[in-house]
């Protein structure tokens, strides 16, 4: 890493310090190098202090005060009001419902997700080595604890500030594999705490000034929004289409880019989600090809967050990285300057282990000097969580045929696969069924955008109740289901949507018909309240 | 939390979308939402695009380039590279030592510490709860696991964003006791990734302009530069006293806000470092009294670091929220408004579970409005990693007298404690017996931050030496006790330091003698190199 010139300390000069720092040998490097003088004392009586105010909202970071985070935003707020209220009156509470059903975010194990065998047997052993001889776990199981152990060492040292060498190198080899042989290299990959961590760190380096642009899908995950405002940068959003089953046009990201070459927005970097939060949607070939292209004629980096690869239901998944290695292939030189982050967690998936804050970025094609540069955001936070480094090893070099664990391992994730397919459809096809709310199809991820249809014209009652109240209609139907049903899903405008729809995202994990049945039943109450009679 | 007024996306205009915006339902509030015209088609062919240049460190934030973290830092990188030699080649590495001593950074599971078994016990539960009837763990052990598993749930479902409410309450019970009875409120306490977390966090939100300045001591904990660094903020280091053990000197702090009531510089917090970090001195009441005062009539934060609260071997720790509690009995008029937020973490004390990434911080005296921005950026990161929360509630609330496995508690953290006091004592009895070496007596904390008295008249050589390099003085002494012992230490300059003095920093973690006799060889050897004869 290059040493920095950064100025250590203040240079406002107000008196220098006896011994003057113009030695070349002074400790503080680049910047003149005063401190105030601490040669006069100053008196005071502390009984005749007037007290200062506290701080307001007002005189903190308004990039802080600005973000949205409409996952955990508003709506989720009252949810834990109200499940406050249930946990302190559980007969007398008031409400029409028992429970709160967090449908608004995808956190499998809070619902009824088991986690998998295979990765507790193995971090159980982890966190306490001395029950090997005491626990009738498969010998592979006991195996890998073993390799890691003696590999990591104990999961209470700090790792290095990439992660564990021997996790990037497993890493390194399940990328291979999954995109058909195109190699990848361990030095490439940070491991990270889930994908946040990744996005933030990402975010955070490219973000120049604030003119950086950023090139977001809309609708999108909010963790970009929020974070973009966090860095006082500025997102740029890129619709999906809706009538296409939420497919990316990567015309209308030339056209973005085409269009503001005059503006004053440099652009940084183009984000990718595939498959789609909250849309579902898997990108084709094609048109991660155009992409690239894209990427590779704007000098712009881009930000693939695969998240979900492994919740497809239909279609393929096929990633950035194994797109750009065949293009590299027949044309390295149109290609060899192209930059490419790829995300991945152990949040997701058929694992589902959110709390534990597993997660990796693979970095292609950034020079060493900028790589340097994350590898000190990454050393500052001293390391991911090593535990979350582990697991992230046991999802991605799971058991194979022939181990101890593979039956029972195969078992689960299979089962976690069709209960998830299955949920989805249920979901699907219920929404299908309400008046006035068209849905596409998931092809993968966890969630669904279903689109509320309330015209103006055939629900004036609701956009007027909207204008008086300041609130979007997404946000009445959302408030209103949660009070009614104790659902919490998010409104369609802390995703982003083309003006004048609505939306909401919800996942469709929570078990059972019930809560499904519920909502159908709130929806016709809604739709008999707002709609006026047709005319 | 107040709905925020951001703009989501760009306002540029070029074109308005089909359906104007203006309608008072818009999704996107608060701004002019349009986006670029999608409607005019970009001819292009993909075959004679000229591909861009990759980013450049010239292209990104700069705050990121000029951030320096020495724990992390040049040092350390050539540590690895050494390490990597070694590991590569066992036999023929060529190098006149086996293996590198990371004494740079305070990582006990990494030397020789071994892990609490009450901790490991109750965490192997959580990851694998079926084990529960297989071992044959203390019945607390178990009780606990399953108080903790009722009440939390699977460790693999994210959290609330400020951390399991149990764990903040027993949290809470911690700090009423361990402060004398005066209470503490689960609201205010937010678990984070170790204090790491918590650092950035209030740094961020304070953080209003480039104007925003920070008291911090010198030397310091360089995470507190770091991360003032990438916020764009002012560093305003007040010297430590190290002809008098370290201590704070209040009216130093005093003369440097009244000296800079003119300039520019909008204070923001004062930064204390108790039990202090490099320096191992520990706050008296009376200093923590003024330091309070200041924060009171200046309105400024105190951040009081006190990660190493635990590791206290002469002297007595004090919280400063014991004593702003009493002060605010005494005077609440005075002292009502004063802003504290305390942190602690799981990695020091005798825990050392630094991988785990376990940590919390207190806030007291905050605004309502300020806490919400605050709850916003945990609720951005999700949550803290949930096994990390589960540590710091084994580590607040241990076995209690009576408990199975106390006598196991009790013989390990009283173990550790003596092994750490009397590792810190060899250290420091090596040092003082150094040739032109003087070191203060550390009363806590893990680190040594002797001083080099290597003046310009003995040492001429070495001074010629670091004006070619451009090196300082403690660089090269570092660098040649890496390359002549395999110790990996960090220069003073990471930390700050009096214009033209030299110190290091070096923890006392490493076991046995060995390396402190390599030390002392490597010294007498340095001496010899670059001493001028006595005239």
């Amino acid at each position: 890493m290059k040493p920095s010139t950064s100025v250590f300390f203040t240079s406002i000069t107000l008196t220098q310090t006896p011994s003057p720092p113009s030695s070349p040998t002074s400790s503080f490097k680049g910047g003149n190098n005063y401190f105030f003088s601490t040669s006069t004392t100053t008196h005071w009586d502390k009984s005749h202090f007037t007290p200062a105010d506290p701080l307001t909202i007002k005189d903190i970071n308004q990039q802080t005060v600005q973000a949205n985070y409409a996952v955990r935003g508003k709506i989720p707020i009252i949810a834990d009001e109200l499940r406050d209220l249930i946990t302190k009156n559980p007969v007398s509470h008031g409400l029409p419902f028992n429970k709160i059903i967090n449908a608004n975010i995808g956190n499998p194990q809070q619902l009824d997700q088991k986690p998998l065998t295979w990765y507790r047997q193995v971090l159980s052993i982890l966190q306490y080595p001395s029950i090997i001889n005491q626990v009738n776990f498969p010998q592979d199981v006991k195996d890998r604890a073993i390799k890691l152990l003696n590999n990591i060492g104990s999961i209470g040292a700090y790792s290095h500030s990439q992660g564990a060498p021997l996790i990037r190198e497993s890493i390194s080899n399940f990328i291979t594999k999954r995109d058909n042989g195109h190699l990848s290299d361990p030095h490439n990959i940070f491991l990270t705490s889930g994908a946040s961590a990744a996005v933030s760190y990402l975010l955070q380096i490219l973000s120049s000034d604030q003119n950086s642009g950023f090139l977001i899908p809309i609708p999108q995950y909010p963790l970009y929004t929020a974070t973009i405002a966090l860095n006082n940068s500025i997102p740029v959003g890129y619709y999906l289409d809706e009538a296409n089953n939420w497919t990316t046009n990567p015309k209308e990201i030339r056209n973005l880019l085409t269009s503001s070459e005059n503006s004053h927005i440099k652009f940084k970097a183009l984000v990718i989600i595939n498959p789609g939060n909250p849309t579902g949607s898997i990108l084709s070939k094609q048109d991660i090809v155009e992409l690239i292209d894209i990427a590779a004629e704007y000098g712009i980096v881009l930000i693939a967050d695969e998240v979900y690869q492994e919740n497809v239901f239909e279609g393929q998944f096929i990633s950035v990285k194994q797109v750009l290695s065949e293009l590299l292939i027949t044309n390295h030189d149109q290609y060899k300057n192209v930059q490419l982050a790829s995300l991945h967690s152990t949040s997701k998936g058929v694992s589902g282990e959110c709390g534990q804050r597993g997660g990796y970025m693979e970095l292609v094609g950034f020079q060493n000097e900028v790589k340097d540069i994350l590898f000190k955001l990454a050393s500052i936070n001293l390391c991911s969580v090593v535990t979350g480094q582990a697991l992230m090893e046991l999802m991605i070099n799971p058991p194979r045929e022939g181990d101890e664990s593979y039956p029972l391992y195969q078992a689960e994730t299979t089962a976690i696969h069709k209960d998830l397919k299955e949920r989805s459809n249920v979901l699907y096809k219920a929404f299908v069924q309400m008046e006035d709310i068209t849905c596409n199809k998931p092809m993968g991820a966890m969630y669904l955008f279903p689109r509320l249809n309330f015209s103006e014209v055939d629900y004036h009652l609701l956009h007027s109740r909207a204008k008086q109240s300041k609130l979007s209609i997404d946000d009445i139907y959302c408030i209103e289901l949660l009070e009614n049903t104790g659902i919490c899903c998010i409104p369609g405008n802390g995703f982003g949507q083309v003006p004048d729809t609505y939306h909401l995202r919800t996942t469709f994990l929570p078990p059972g018909h019930e809560w499904i049945n519920s909502w159908t039943q709130f929806h016709e109450k809604f739709i008999k309240k707002y709609k006026s009679v047709p005319q």
